[in-house]
């Protein structure tokens, strides 16, 4: 697949992460994984691993958050990040963040976060009302702490997040004016245009939870099972009618997977002209996904084989994580004359 | 004066502290820091110098914040806190505060914090309305991280602030039923039985910002002229008539400093009976606050002689309160499995 990159240059740097409450899938690895391995050969890039974050509304569920660290660990080095190109850390290890955050929740108002439209939404999606953890509802603010600890500029999010962003700038606006220095560094949301990658169902969005979702560890099996039942056009009943492709979950993940721009079109063609069957479409598409997760299957198992060494390079990236954030908080809490001895 | 004490025993653990918003007065001595340096010979004690909570309301005040640090410390050694004894530290220093407290938000809803009658009337008081900054929302989750990185088992508080202890109970119950072992401990408020003092112009409250606040560096000048000030029985006009003991602020404050509980009552009865001058009973308090302060504001300017030894100390304590903090944060965390090398 050919992603469709952030504009970024060699100054930029990049923060984005995944929270660690499963593996990754392939919706994760069209609109970001991709993007990330490219990425970290043009620009710094710090990748989180936001298990602090997950417990935010999973601190019941507090196992799953921690051993997911591993799994989404392999699932970077898996697809191509480079730990020694990106730096990849442990959020809950980087205390900096956290206190950077405590400042940060006395330049938002209460009112504030609750019209933060991304908020709105996830509070109502998940039914919470007026019990909505605090964690949740001050998660902007330590977004913003991620953020600005490593004076990111480039932030890539889905859509839906630009408000949050719009937050942190707010925070970093604020901050600077009240030490009346520019300490902090604005960022900006970068969307990717590559569409986010529907479920195997046909609904908007592939999740885990949804049980729609290839993960990126799938054996050849999985994959085989999951492409045959994926949705195509409804009203595509025998070989000899025309079909769309438009909607056609099949197509969707062929724009994303198949290389050959120029043979998708003309299975296009074919497929609205008629007499293309849909075992024929899907046979396609399972190869594409075959031979994309074969490598990333092979590499994972390889790095789960020595689970030291993947959290060796963890230990080593979140060291280098915490330079960059205790710099930061240093001169954040300098700038207050938060400085004593 | 002879401080009603906090019942506490050796094994007792006591955390309190001032906000480093301004120099402390003599409302402050009788409310709380004579008891402390008694308690000191008692049991554990820490005193926090709370100037990351001053910032939640003052975060355009952070020069001011940051320079009374200094000045409550120099309070604290004056009245006689020994740093040998009371931990005594720098609350931004201890950065595992904002760690706990970042994962005890997750521990709380929105909803629990805005029913805190101490927080709603504050924000009341301040006129916040829904433009509560969220850190002064949130601040039932700091503090109960400030009560139990040290274990304390006693907070002494005003009667208003029982809820905030009731919210850091909560929270540690919450916390020790989902890791499922009794990590954190719960802490019980003691109120003190002694009175607050009342302001000099006998408004329920003495505090620098009101104007009617004896600070405890006030000189000879300042206290005589403070005394004169000081309401009395409005109806006392001439020295024969009979006068009124009660809600006189005269009488109120040698209630606080007058040692000789007989010679008191006497003088009571005397200014009840008529025949005794404002004058002589003024007089009498002023002797006392004298004999009160003047030891006070000679140690006093001896440490602000020698700041560098004061900061020495703060250093010490602060790693003595970091160490403790340090060791209940991996507790909490080891609980939450989040170790990972």
């Amino acid at each position: 697949m050919s992603p469709t990159l952030p504009r970024v240059t060699p100054d930029d740097v990049i923060l984005t992460g995944d929270r660690t409450t499963g593996p990754l899938h392939l919706g994760h690895y069209v609109g970001s994984l991709a993007n990330r391995v490219v990425l970290q050969d043009v620009c710094t890039q710090y990748l989180l691993l936001a298990d602090q974050q997950a417990l935010t509304d999973n601190m019941g569920d507090y196992l799953k958050v921690r051993a997911n660290v591993l799994e989404v660990a392999l699932d970077y080095l898996a697809v191509g990040i480079d730990p020694a190109k990106s730096t990849v850390f442990i959020q809950s290890l980087v205390p900096e963040l956290s206190e950077l955050a405590s400042y940060y929740l006395n330049l938002v108002t209460v009112a504030r976060l609750e019209r933060n439209p991304t908020i709105k939404e996830e509070i109502k999606l998940r039914g919470f009302e007026r019990n909505i953890p605090v964690g949740f509802l001050t998660y902007p603010a330590a977004q913003a702490a991620d953020i600005t600890a490593f004076k990111a500029t480039v932030v890539p999010v889905g859509a839906d997040q630009i408000p949050m962003i719009e937050q942190t700038n707010e925070i970093v606006r604020r901050f600077n004016a009240s030490v009346d220095a520019p300490v902090l560094v604005e960022c900006r949301a970068e969307v990717p245009r590559v569409g986010r990658l529907p479920g195997v169902d046909g609904q908007a969005k592939m999740s885990k939870s949804l049980g729609n979702a290839i993960p990126l560890s799938a054996s050849p099996d999985d994959i085989r099972d999951a492409v045959k039942k994926m949705y195509t056009d409804p009203q595509h009943l025998r070989v000899e009618d025309p079909g769309r492709v438009e909607g056609n979950v099949v197509f969707t993940y062929l724009d994303a997977f198949e290389p050959d721009a120029n043979a998708l079109a003309e299975l296009k063609a074919r497929y609205r002209r008629g007499g293309l069957a849909d075992s024929v479409v899907k046979k396609q598409l399972e190869e594409r996904l075959q031979e994309t997760l074969a490598p990333i299957r092979a590499r994972r198992a390889e790095y789960a084989r020595e689970p030291q060494a993947v959290w060796d390079l963890l230990k080593a990236g979140t060291r280098r994580a915490r330079d960059t954030a205790a710099q930061t908080l240093a001169e954040v809490k300098g700038a207050m004359g938060l400085t004593y001895f």
